[in-house]
């Protein structure tokens, strides 16, 4: 999940500087970022700062990050045939550039301490940001494009595919020690259409990935309904939603492949004693073994209390050494 | 699901003269968009015209309901211990007597056509809304009532069934022919959390409501992980969201009760043939037989055009014929 933010000072002094779209764009900034969490709250990986949105950006479409105005959005959204033929497939060493140089920068200034992160939108979030133009209640036009026109959406969904995997492969060849893909729009989909659409084309990227030996971690948030298809993707970890249990998770999957997750962010505003036995909880339910990387079940929330997330992170490294044998840490319990 | 609404223009004639909060307080009125649906878009069953925050209200909050400014919200949102202990329980009798007149005036207008439901929210979702005020993102301060007070939470729990198991039994006494509870928020918790602080209070106003031989419906919102408990709790028809599957739910679940649901609501944007083939794949998926009450997976959206959820209406109709050996229905099919 996202660790710089909001709810650090230390952020927010770099971001008083830039808007978020050139702190993204500036690779020593966000290696700043990136590079902060490590040092202040003590996590044991860091997670590139970039936005899942620049990839589109990339492709042809106009992006507009303004403040407190509800969110990122597309100037013009995709609502036809020839606007899906007109996008261009970037080529990321050059035209996501800042992407890589960032993961170079951030590779260089972690100096071994822990791995660093790379990841991606899955092409159905993509899809669905790029067809509403910004988030969405209901998200009708990408659901219409689905019911009404699936073919069409299959061939703006092949093409995402390909563009996601060749972006992946950069950050790995910039350095990226793993892969996260988020499917934060999986769960919009019943079953089927959750395969047909947005699992099928993580699972075409992935394969493209898996030779090369970093572990690919998949979140597909609200998914919990199909937890097996998604461990048939190919990935190496599955990454659980807060509301997933991970004990059911666990004994469903067994040993084919590593669990991330999943502590509710909202729990880091309760005191530290609930955080505690919330940690422990979790540690429980997973039960004795490796292939467990802790983390929270969505991604931490802007005014979390600092010393909360810190108190959150020491409790996973002090009750966790009865449960792993080894150290967490992406890599280390895959 | 509440099928009057503003997609209706016969529903907006009557808004234009009253405010929400006037519409479900005038019995006549109230009575009057209750039935519009069952003539104008041919539902076979009407579910009585209100708001599941009336009864909050009637319990000493003070709610607001502005037009287009986020949702009904709350003067003084319950965060302390004193709070919860001067709610009342109120006679619905009396102190909700309008819902009452209601259903007793559109049970009248009705003359038998079809059944009416009567409904409430889940002790846990009208938690949620006392005690964030409005609706929220994040809903910190009821998780944070959960996770640090979970004593309080039980006691504000305990005495929202009392509440709402006294307002369902008035309205079946008012004629009712069967009740619908709403958790609209048991999906923002963990199965755990969910088991214990939502769905064993529905499972308390479910036994308080079962000699009184009227179909119990119970839809908990993101719910699928625990459909095993909710069968559990008595109900007579478990109401699916549209993520799940409704074949794996029937296999699940068997004959032990009737399943209601459930189409996308958003499909309703979607072409003719679309809507007819997606009500074709909920029957196919929930096979033949009875104990299916065909209906949305969630409420129907405000600008839904209305020759499209007349065409749902008969496509479920014409379609469900060779599935179901009864007319679909309330009561018939349970």
């Amino acid at each position: 999940m996202r660790q710089a933010g909001r709810y650090l000072p230390e952020y927010r002094a770099v971001r008083e500087k830039v808007d978020f779209l050139t702190l993204c764009k500036t690779p020593e900034l966000a290696a700043t970022v990136t590079v902060q969490p490590v040092e202040i709250i003590g996590v044991d990986a860091a997670i590139v700062f970039s936005d899942i949105l620049v990839l589109p950006e990339a492709m042809g479409l106009t992006l507009f990050v303004e403040e407190g105005r509800g969110g990122p959005r597309f100037g013009e959204p995709i609502r036809s045939r020839p606007a899906i033929d007109r996008l261009v497939l970037p080529d990321p060493a050059t035209d996501l550039r800042f992407v890589m140089d960032a993961v170079r920068t951030s590779t260089r200034e972690l100096r071994n301490r822990v791995p660093l992160i790379g990841f991606a939108g899955s092409p159905w979030t993509l899809a669905a940001y790029m067809v509403e133009g910004r988030g969405s209640k209901d998200f009708r036009h990408i659901k219409g494009l689905v019911y009404d026109s699936p073919r069409d959406a299959h061939v703006l969904l092949g093409k995402l595919a390909q563009a996601v995997g060749d972006y992946l492969l950069a950050q790995i060849d910039a350095g990226a020690d793993a892969i996260q893909i988020f499917d934060t729009w999986g769960g919009l989909l019943g079953k089927d259409e959750f395969e047909e659409f947005s699992l099928q084309y993580i699972s075409s990227v992935v394969s493209r990935l898996n030779d090369r030996r970093v572990p690919i971690i998949v979140f597909c948030k609200d998914c919990g309904f199909a937890l097996e298809s998604i461990v048939a993707s190919g990935a190496d970890v599955i990454s659980l939603d807060w509301r997933t249990d991970i004990g059911e998770a666990r004994s469903a999957v067994g040993h084919r492949v590593a669990l991330q997750g999943n502590l509710d962010p909202v729990l880091l505003f309760a005191n530290e004693r609930s955080i505690q036995s919330g940690v422990q909880r979790i540690l429980e339910k997973f039960g004795f073994g490796n292939g467990h990387i802790f983390n929270l079940g969505h991604g931490i929330l802007p005014d979390t209390p600092v010393a909360n997330v810190r108190a959150f992170v020491e409790a996973v490294k002090s009750l966790s050494v009865v449960y792993h044998r080894e150290p967490v840490g992406v890599g280390k319990s895959v």
